[in-house]
C-alpha cells in the first residue's frame, strides 16, 4: 500500500479535501489529577477545534489543509509541527513578536469540575483579518470549508476573516461546514447570536448542541427543520450527551437532511472530554462527504467522539479493534 | 480585593482564628497504584490530620495557626514550608538531629486494599511535652483550639501536652474543637478511650466517626444526646460514608448541637481518600465559627470532604464550578 | 522467622517445588493510557506467562525455578534479574548476539480497545529446542512443570522442546500442569490444537478459557468431564470472566477434579489484565500442591486472579488486608 | 530553637526587615535540556527579580515582605503560596480575569544557548500603577525597599508606581535599594536609561552589571565613583562573572561603599543560571542591613550567587556544609 | 511571512528539494544515564542517519522528501508522523505486520562508555528492494540523492536498491550524496568497502570519517584528492572530532571540491552524540546546493553537528542567539 | 553458556563464594539535582556497604550471599529482591513491625555539597546482636566473609555480632575481609578506633580510606607496612581520590600485601558518588581470591570504583566497550 506525495489516497476516487480555519493553541495540564495550583509539572499538548478536526479527518482518510496564524516562536512552531505531523498541510502566517495562546486544564472527577484556566487573550490567531489568505488558491479542488464559533470569538476582524473565507467558498461552490461551538467564556449569548446570523446563510453542513441551537432561537426551543429551513441547510448535526453514571456518557449524534433523519449513538468512558465535539464533526464528514448514508455518517460521528472521550488530550487517534470497522474502513495512515 | 499583612480577611468582620496543634509527616506515595515494592520513584507530599484541617480552614476564609514540633532539616523545613504555602502561621520547636515522620502509601482498587506503612516513631513531633509552649499567648484572640486523639496516641508526653492545650483555652474562653480520629496501628481501643477521657471534658465540639463514637461507649451503640450529655459537648459532628460501589462514596454528616440535628449529604468518587474526615472537621468550623445555620455546617463538612476524595494527597484544594458555592462564599486567597 | 538459603520454606514440610519453562519479555507501556504513537515514555516491565506464574507461586510459598533461554545483553539481564527478585531460581542458556521478545501495550478504557503489538519475533526464546536442558537434573525433587501453549507456538522446535520436558517430568513422576493459553496471533486454532494433542497425554493438570476447551473439540462445546477423560487429566481448571459493567469483572474459576467440582469466584475492577491468567494458575497450584481441599484452590485462584487485575504490569505482589487471608496464610517474603 | 509567629528573629536584636514590589512569573521548563518544541512535558517553578532576592532574604535571617499584584486564579494563587511558603509576607491585589506572566526556558550547553521565551505582556502586575498601596503603612519598621528595573520596564504606570514606592520610602527614611537589571527584551536602552535617572535621586543601594553601569553613562566606561557621587549612593554593588571554561564561572561581586571597596570571589558549576543575580543581592543587603564588615557582605553575595547557579529554578535554598558557614550563621528556617 | 502549501521558500529562488533513502528506527533511552539493565522508564525517539540529515535540512530551508518502507502499525505511523512534523514530505511503502527497527542507548560519561542495543534484524526498512519505487517521479526536480552506508549494509536486496536509486538520479542529472557511515556491528570492513565502490561511481558530495577513508582505501592512509580522483567526486567531506577533555569536543569538517580546501571548525559540550554526522551532512549541502563559498559549507557544517551534541535524541533542532547566523540565516519554519 | 543453578561458574575452578554481613537501606533521592526541600518526587534505590560491595562481586564473578536483618514489610522485601536479582543469596532475619533505614540524598555540584539526610535510627538491622545466625553453616565453604565499620556503629550489639562473625570465620579459616568504612555522623573518631581494634585482629584483607588509616594511628599518620604488622594483615588497599576539577576525579588504589606493592588508577566524571568504595573492595577481591597478580586486583579495584561515579544510584553494572576487559573477563551474568 503506497502513500503518495500529494497526500493520501486508497483507491481511484481522490479523497475529499478538508480546509480549516481557525486557532490552535498551547494545552498545559498537570498529570493525574493534581491541582494546578501545586502540581509540579504540566504536560503539553496542542488542541484547537478546527485542527482537532482536521487531525481526525486525515486519519480517517480525507485530504487536510489548515489555514492560521502563529506566532513565530518555539511554540509557534510546535503547533505547526503538531498539524504536519497528522498530515495536515499548513498555510500559516508567521507572526514575529506574537504569542501562542494557552490553555491549562486542572482534571477532576465528580464532584471535583473539570477546570479549564484560558490564556489566550491577544494570541496571533486573534489578529486574523480579512485579506490575509488567498482563499480562491486555498479552497481550489476543496470538497468542504470547515469553520467554527470559536474564531468569530476571538474579534470583530477575526468574525470578518471568518465571513470572508465562508463566502469565497459559498461563491466557488465549496461546501461549508460550520460548528457553532458557543463558549460562554469568550463572549455573550447575544453577540454569538449576532455573529452566528452572519455565517449561517453561507453554511451547508451546520453543527451544534442542544444549548446552540436555543441560542439561535433567542433561548426557545426550536425544531431542527426549522433551522435548516431558516438557513437553507444541507444538514444540520446535533450532539447531545448525557452522563448516566459519574465517568459514564451515553452519546447521541442526531442528523437531519435532505427530509430524512438518522441517529447515532455510542456509550464512552470518560477520561479526557477536550475535543469529543470536534471529532464528532469529523467522523460525520468524513461519511458525508463520500455520500456515505446518513446513518453511517450519524453512527460515525457518534463512535468517533466516544472515542475521543478516552485519549488524553485534544488529539484523535484511530481506533483499531472490535467495533471499529465503522471508523477505519477508509483509513489510510 | 487587597489581602492584609496581618492574614486574611475579606469584610468588616475579623475571620476567626483557628489554632491547631499536632504532628504533620511527609507522605511517600508510588504514581499510577504501583507497588510500593517495586516502583521506581514516589511524590512527595505533606499530611497530617490538624495540619489538613487548617489549610482547608485558611482556603475557606479563617486565619489559622499550627504548633508544632519539627526536626531542623530539609524535610522538617519543608513541613512548614507547606504550612505557610496555606497561610497558616506557624509556632515551631526545631529540633536538631531529630527525625520527621513518615508514611508510604500504596493506593489501591478493589478488591486491592490502599495500604499505608507508618514509619512515625520516635518523630520530633512524638517529643511533645507539656510546657514547650506559651499557650496564653498563642491562642489570644482565637475562635477555636483543634486537637486530635493522634497527637494523644503519639505517647505519654504528647497526650498531656493536649491535655494542657485543651485546658488552657478551656480556661481562657477558647472553643475546643476534638476529632477522635482513633487509629488502630498507634494503639489499642482502651488506651484511646482512657485517653479520650482526660480530654474530652474540655471539648466543645467534637467529630467522631461511628467506630469512634462505640469506642467511648465501650463497644456498645450510644446515642449522640448521651454523648453529648455526658461531655457537656456544645456539637457533636458524626461522619459515616458507604461505598455505593467500588469508588463511589455517599458521605453523610450528622451534626447535633443546641438540642438540634442536621444531615449534610453529598457523593464523592475516590481518587484519594486521605484527609477527607480532616476536610469534613474544616468545612464544619468554617461555617460554625461563624454562626451560619447547622444545615450550611452539615453541608459545607460534606461537601469538602467528598471534594477531599478527588485530589491526590491530602491537601484540600479549595473547588470551584457549580454546586461549590455553599464551600466558596466565603472564601479568599 | 527465618529464610533459609535454600529459598524458602516456613515449617516442617519442605514447600512444593514448581519448575516453570518458557518464555519471557519486555514490556512497554505508555503511562497514563496515552496512545504508543505519540506518547513520550514507556514504562518497562518485565512479562511471560509461565514466569508471571512462577513469581505469584514463588509469593504463595512455593520454591520455583524458570527454565530459558535469553539473549545475553542488558535486556536479557533484566529478565534473569526480575525472575531471581521474587526468589525464582533461575536456569538460563544464554544467547549471544540474540534478541528478546517485545510488545508494546497501549491501555485503553471502554470504548477503546487495550492494543497489544508484539515484536517477538526471532526472539532467543523462540530458539529452544529439545536437547538443550538437563531436564533429569532440573526437575529433581519437582512437585510439578508448569508449561503453556505460547512455547508451542514459538516454532516447531520451541513445541518439541516443550514435548520434551513433558515426556520427561511424566517419567519422573513430576505432575506436568499446562496453561492452553492460546493467542490468535501465533498461530491458527488448527495449529494450536494439534499441538495441544501432543502435550495433553502428559498433563495433569490443565488450564483452560471456554475458548481454549472448544478449541480442543474442534469448536463445539465440551464437558469438562469429557476433557478430562479424553486426556486422563487429573484436573481440569476452567476460568471465565464476565465484565458487568465498564471495569468490573466477575471472575469465575471452576476447577473439576477426582469426580468433584468446585467453583471460586471473586470481583475486580480493572486497572491491567495482564497477568490475570497467569497469577489464576498459581493461586490454583499453590493449594492443590499441598493436597488443600478443591473449594480453597478454586477461591485461592480467583482471589490471586482478581488482584492481579488491579496491579500495573505482570508481576503479581501479594496482597494484604482484610479478606486475603486465603492468598497469604502460607506467604514467605 | 524557636520560631515566633510574626515571622522569624534569632536574638535578642529584630532581624531587619525588607520589602520587596515587583512582578512574579510562572515558569515553565522542559527536563533535561529538551527543546521546547517537542518537550513532553515542562516543570512548573515561581521566579521573579525582587520574589527571588526576597525568598533568599527570608531564608538568610531577615524578615520579608512582597508587595505585587496577581491574578485571582490557581496560577496566581500558586505564586502567592510560592512567597508564603518560604516565609514571605504578601500584600497582594487580586486581579478578576487576570492573567501571570509566564516565561519558557530553554536550557543549553555551549554552543547551545539558554533560550528564554517571554509571555508577560499584559499581566496583572503590568497593571500596576501609583496610588494602589498604602506605603506608609507597609514601610513600617522596614529596613529597606528593594525594587528593580524590570518593573519600570512593565509600562509607564508600573514605573510610576515604582517612582511612588522608592519616594516615599525614602522620605521615611527607609533604605531604597534597587537593581538596575536591563533586559533588552523589554526596552530600549535609552527607555530605560531615563527611566532609571528618575529611580536613582531615591536610591542607597544600587545593584548593577557592568553592562547596566555603561548604560547609566550612555555608553562609556564609567568609575563606580563618578556613578556613586552623579546618584549620591551610599553603596553601588558590581557583580561581574566571567566563562572560565564552558560550564564553570567565576563570580566576581564588587562593591564600593562610604569611600572604601571590597571584593568578594565565588566560583559555580552552572545548572541554572536564573536568580544568581537576585540573590546576589539578598546576600549584601543581607550583611549590609546589620553593618557588617563591606568584605563580608561581597562575600556574601559571591557566595549566595555562586550556589545560585547549581539549584534548578529561581528559587534559593540555604547552602550546608564546609565553606557555607558565611552564609548561614545567621539563618533561621 | 508565509509558508506556501508546496512547502517552503522565502524568497524568488525556490529552495533546494533533497530527496533521502533509507531506514529510521525507534530509539528508547533511559532518562538521566540510568543504566538500562534496571531503569524504569525509557524516553521514546525516532532516528535514523537519512532522515536526521532531512530534518535539519527541512529546518535549513530545503524542501525535502524521505523514500522508506515502515510497519503499518502504531509505531511506523509515529516514525511518518515525525518526519512529516519536520516538513519532510514522505513517500513510504506500508508493511502489513512489519516490524520496526529498535535501538536502545544507554548514556555514559567518561569512563562509561554510552552503549547502543541495536534491533534491527528483519526490520520492514531492511526488505527494501530495487523496484519498489517510482524513482523518475520522485526525483523530479530534486537538487540531490542523499543515501547513506548504513541503507547499504541492511541486506543485498537494500544495497541493490541504494544503486538503483543512485544509478537513477546519476542518470536524471540529480547530485548524489552519499556518507560512507561505516558501522562495524552491521557488517565488516570488507563487506562494506565492496558495497561502497559500487555506489561512489555515481556519488557527486561523499561524506566520510577518517576511518571511512582508511576503509576505502584497504586500510592505509589516503589523500582526499586521490579519493576524489578514484571515484570522481564534485566535492569530500571528512569529518573529525577531538575530545579535548570528557564531555567537550574539538569538531572539524575539512571539505575538498573543485581543487580547492576550506575547514571549519566548531566545540561543542556533549549531552547526546546521536546524529552529530548525519547534521554536519545537512548544514554542509544547505550551503552547497545553493553555491554558497566552500567556506560557508564547511563552517556550516560544523556548527549545524556542534549543536547537534547539545540535543537530547537524534533531532536537530535550529539553534538561536549569537553565533548561529550561520546555520539560521535561510531558515524557514 | 549455561548459568547452573547452584549459582554461578564460568569454567571447571568453582568461583569464590563471599559472604556480607551488614545492613541495607533505602535511599530516596530527588532527579536533576533538585531541593529535597522542595523536590515533587523521589527515586527509589536500594543502597548499603556490604550489600553493594556483594552486588558489585556477584556481577564479577563470584558467588555471594548477603546475611542481615530486615523489617517485614514491603520495603524490606524490596530490599531482599533487590539482593537476589543481582543474584546474591540471602539470609535474613524478618522483623515484625521493624523499619528499614532511610536516607535521603540532595545532589549537589560544586560550590553546592551533595547533601545526604540518613533517618536510620531504630532500624530492624541495628538489632544485629549475636547469636542471630549459624554463622558455621553460613560460611561453609566460603572464599571470604566480608564486613564494614559501619555495622559496628549501629550499636554495641550490632558491633559484637560483628566480631562474632569474624572470629567464628577466622576460626573457620575463612578470609575476613573489612572495610573500615568511618562515617563521622554515626560515632566519634575514639569509639569507631576501640571498635575496629576489636575487629582487627581478625582481619586478612583491609579496606581504609587515608582517614581511616589515621584514625586507627590515633591521628597520626602511619606507614601501610606497620599497619600490617600491628595487625597482622594479609593486605592493606588504601583508596584516595583527588578533584582535579570539580566534577572529575583521580583515582589511586594502593594495595600492600606480602611484602609488595602495587597500585592501580582510572580517572572518573563523578554523576553520583555513592557506592564508590564499596566497588573497589568488590574489584580488588574479585581478583584477589583467584589469586590474581597484585596489580590486576589494584587496576580492577580502581577501575570498578571509577565506573561507579558514573552510574546513578549506589547499584554498580559491570562496564562494557574498550578500556574494561580487566573487568569483565571473568563476568558471568
Amino acid at each position: 500500500m503506497t502513500e503518495t506525495m500529494a497526500g493520501r489516497s486508497n483507491g481511484t476516487q481522490a479523497a475529499p479535501l478538508v480546509v480549516g480555519f481557525g486557532e490552535a493553541l498551547i494545552r498545559l495540564c498537570p498529570a493525574g489529577f493534581a491541582p494546578l495550583e501545586h502540581a509540579g509539572h504540566l504536560d503539553v499538548e496542542v488542541g484547537g477545534s478546527e485542527l482537532n478536526t482536521l487531525v481526525a479527518l486525515s486519519q480517517l482518510g480525507c485530504r487536510t489543509r489548515w489555514v492560521s496564524r502563529l506566532p513565530d516562536n518555539a511554540l509557534g512552531r510546535r503547533v505547526a509541527g503538531h498539524a504536519r505531523r497528522y498530515g495536515v498541510d499548513v498555510e500559516l502566517i508567521w507572526e514575529a513578536d506574537g504569542r501562542i495562546g494557552l490553555y491549562f486544564v486542572e482534571q477532576g472527577v465528580a464532584p471535583r469540575h473539570t477546570q479549564v484556566l484560558y490564556d489566550r487573550g491577544d494570541s496571533s490567531a486573534s489578529h486574523l483579518t480579512p485579506g490575509q489568505f488567498d482563499w480562491g488558491r486555498l479552497l481550489e479542488g476543496a470538497g468542504a470549508l470547515h469553520c467554527s464559533g470559536i474564531t468569530c470569538a476571538l474579534g470583530a476582524s477575526a468574525a470578518d476573516a471568518v465571513v470572508e473565507a465562508v463566502e469565497t467558498a459559498a461563491a466557488a461552490g465549496v461546501a461549508v461546514s460550520f460548528d457553532l461551538n458557543y463558549r460562554s467564556r469568550l463572549w455573550t449569548p447575544e453577540a454569538a447570536a449576532a455573529a452566528f446570523r452572519r455565517v449561517l446563510p453561507f453554511v451547508d453542513v451546520c453543527f451544534a448542541s442542544p444549548y446552540d441551537l436555543r441560542l439561535l432561537a433567542d433561548g426557545s426551543e426550536v425544531s431542527p427543520g426549522r433551522v435548516l429551513a431558516t438557513y437553507d441547510l444541507a444538514a444540520l448535526v446535533v450532539r447531545r450527551q448525557v452522563e448516566a453514571e459519574p465517568g459514564r456518557l451515553h452519546i447521541e449524534v442526531a442528523v437531519t437532511a435532505g427530509g430524512r433523519s438518522a441517529v447515532g449513538k455510542a456509550e464512552a468512558t470518560v477520561l479526557d472530554a477536550f475535543g469529543a465535539g470536534d471529532v464528532a464533526a469529523a467522523g460525520f464528514l468524513s461519511e458525508y462527504l463520500v455520500d456515505a448514508p446518513l446513518e453511517e455518517a450519524a453512527t460515525a460521528a457518534a463512535r468517533a467522539s466516544a472515542h475521543m472521550y478516552t485519549i488524553p488530550g485534544d488529539t484523535w487517534v484511530r481506533p483499531q479493534g472490535p467495533g471499529t470497522e465503522g471508523l477505519s474502513h477508509r483509513i489510510v495512515r
